[in-house]
């Protein structure tokens, strides 16, 4: 099995009972999802993409990617939110956080308009300076400030070094497939596009074109991401919901949290997997955090943060718990050697692998954590592969909308992150925002 | 003024009754921690630290980084926890998380013996393949394993490399002045030492020997660096606690604390920010988390992350506050030109730069969440400079210090850290952990 749910470092807390309490909800939520008589149940788009995607933009990714890869030394990557997240997590996944010293023939890549950093944006067009480069541009409506931003300052970069001809041949739009700026803008000067779906939300839409082109530009195999994610499909789809590693997830941190566990650690031992739970973060905090609920994500890399944050969770306020993806095979092993003169002390780990020091560093961790009254929720992958990281992609997605609709809450909209845009509006002059501004500019000053 | 406390985004939730009614506890805190009277108080080492650190290692470190600089394109930076943090948080924060690409003379840094990751390691050993390389490897025993394995790897890789002569040549040990595996090896094998200081814990060492070496082969200017230390020092060892901003700040937080805000999310505007929030939740969390204690400490980007967790801070559990470092001069700016066509519909932002908009963005956005019950403490910075952010880090460990004794704990210890390890030690066979073995590996079974 690609990925095994092991909760024997959580049991002392969620007791049987616990669970057998829970599972009617749970099923009702499963149903509701699967019925789409939930709350923004037009939002499943994703629940069957990795089976009934399109076959032809999928060829036309790879495609584009092919050409991105032949034409350029870098390929700048402009969106924000679900449009940077899900590709940035599973190119760091794969290939690490050093994925630009560990090219393989891909470009570069450089994410961009996912802040309003001057300083930022200024390195990154530095960056470029005497480079080959492409965008890819990733906005739904094409009017999000951050990457709207960027775009203007990359396009008129794209226009002076290769004409306006050139520049259209080097400019990838996903974008809505009818409406909106970005659209409009694409058809009118011929850049190629790629579609947003109108039923997948951003969080929702890592394996659509909007995380696939650039990873498919890093060199990244996505027929095998999306094989895993259509094999955790299937496997998650079964409705005996004690059997459903999913639905188990989705209940055991619903108990924890109705237990008094308000902050959920995603934990992984792979610093590959550090944007992962940046995406993990966006998946179910977005999704779950309204109507003053909501477990408040956090995450970290252990060992690194052991030597952190570990001090805390072991001995702090006892608000937490932890959910931890440990990888059983990983990419590269290194054997520990005998030292002669044993300088470090450490020849009692000669023979070993540093995997296995991993490994044991988590069993220990973990019951360290559980005695300290913190309890883990183990997902052991099997390897740090594309199929398995499609899978897992499935795994969180699913998780999260049964868990979100357990809270009682949407977990498809995100009403919430108009507020500070509003105000921003009004503080910026943009039109049809000119109500707001004067009492914002009153509190200001 | 280098930093500027900005209350105006929290004066509705911390009032200024709560304030007169904590000062007491502050000023009791702030005496104790000056007195030496305090719990750990042998641990003050880094109060004093930018005036009397040792000026004949401060050359030494800048002549080592001179060679670094000069014979190697890779400098491997080995160490973990407080061994790791302050030196890559700085490097970030001035050169950011593309420092690797924007190098001026500087080796290529990677930082290793910070995970037990076999995939992490084995990928830094790739890249140094064909490269010139030095380590300066941090640790005060040596024995700590996640550095000793690294060690072990990159210290085999320089002799095969350059032969037991040359290798010395390129290991720079920081460790104990006098004991330890790693001084006693260092001796018998000629590397040049440098000092880890008795008196300051590993959280407060990034301005000693720990820190300074790989910040200056980055080619940071480290005097000013000490510089904005040292003038910090002098601001807020001012005893009137109600003119002294780092003794307000402990205040405020705590009394956050004492009324339910449980979380405390550290936020920049600027990406290279990201690894001070990864400092400053080791600095705060190890320092407070303890006795079922303490504020947990998050970080976030915005306004990447306001598409992301926003949507939580605006409308999730009401148990977060924030503590905003806002830079007021970037290091550079771009400037929104008008676009004929205005085909993005961002005209309304001609003539304006980014820096303006990233400004806007954090008032719209302090103001919506404090409209979401969400109070903002705003320390605006500035510049993105060495000197600044001396000024930075010597504000937070003094805050830290003095919060930590109003909270009523030991700032200096973090005695929860070594339950994993005896745990794992146990597991691993260790010599002299026999004895808890045969109860953890029941636990396993």
């Amino acid at each position: 099995m690609t990925l095994k749910l092991n909760t024997r470092f959580a049991d002392s807390f969620v007791t049987s009972e616990d669970m057998s309490a829970i599972m009617p909800e749970v099923e009702a939520a499963f149903k509701k999802l699967h019925d789409g008589t939930g709350e923004g149940s037009f939002f499943r788009g994703w629940l069957d993409l990795p089976a009934n995607y399109d076959k032809a933009e999928f060829e036309a990714i790879k495609k584009a990617a092919e050409k991105i890869r032949g034409d350029s030394d870098i390929l700048i990557v402009i969106g924000i939110g679900g449009s940077y997240l899900g590709a940035r997590a599973v190119i760091e996944f794969i290939k690490s956080s050093n994925f630009n010293k560990r090219r393989n023939g891909a470009p570069e890549i450089y994410f961009a308009g996912n802040s309003i950093s001057s300083s930022s944006l200024a390195q990154i067009v530095e960056l470029c300076e005497g480079k080959d480069f492409s965008v890819n541009v990733i906005s739904k409506s094409g009017e999000t400030t951050e990457p709207a931003v960027a775009f203007r300052v990359f396009r008129e970069l794209l226009e002076k070094k290769y004409g306006k001809e050139g520049a259209k041949e080097r400019i990838y739009a996903t974008t809505d497939k009818a409406r909106g700026k970005l659209k409009e803008l694409s058809d009118r000067n011929g850049y190629q596009t790629f579609v947003v779906p109108d039923d997948v939300g951003g969080r929702y839409s890592v394996l659509t074109a909007v995380g696939l082109l650039p990873i498919a530009a890093a060199g990244i195999d996505i027929d095998a991401l999306m094989q895993g994610a259509d094999d955790a499909r299937k496997q998650y789809a079964d409705p005996d919901i004690a059997n459903n590693d999913c639905c188990k997830y989705a209940a055991m941190r619903n108990v924890m949290y109705r237990k008094g566990k308000k902050i959920e650690l995603m934990v992984s031992y792979e610093p590959a997997y550090a944007l992962m739970g940046e995406w993990f973060k966006q998946l179910f905090g977005e999704s779950e955090g309204k109507c003053g609920k909501g477990l408040f994500p956090a995450s970290a890399i252990f060992s690194t943060d052991l030597h952190s944050l570990g001090q805390y969770v072991q001995q702090g306020e006892r608000h937490l718990f932890e959910t931890v993806v440990f990888i059983n095979e990983p990419l590269a092993d290194i054997e520990i050697k005998t030292d002669p003169e044993n300088a470090d002390g450490l020849n009692f780990l000669a023979g070993k692998t540093v995997s296995f020091i991993n490994r044991k560093a988590l069993e220990a961790t973990a019951i360290a954590h559980e005695d300290g009254g913190v309890p883990s929720i183990l997902i052991e992958l099997s390897r740090e592969d594309e199929y398995s990281l499609g899978w897992l992609l499935y795994f969180f997605e699913k998780a999260c909308a049964v868990s979100g609709y357990v809270l009682g809450i949407n977990p498809f909209d995100q009403p919430g992150v108009e507020d500070y845009k509003k105000n921003m509006y009004a503080l910026l002059g943009k039109p049809g925002h000119e109500d707001r501004r004067e009492a914002i500019e009153r509190r200001l000053r």
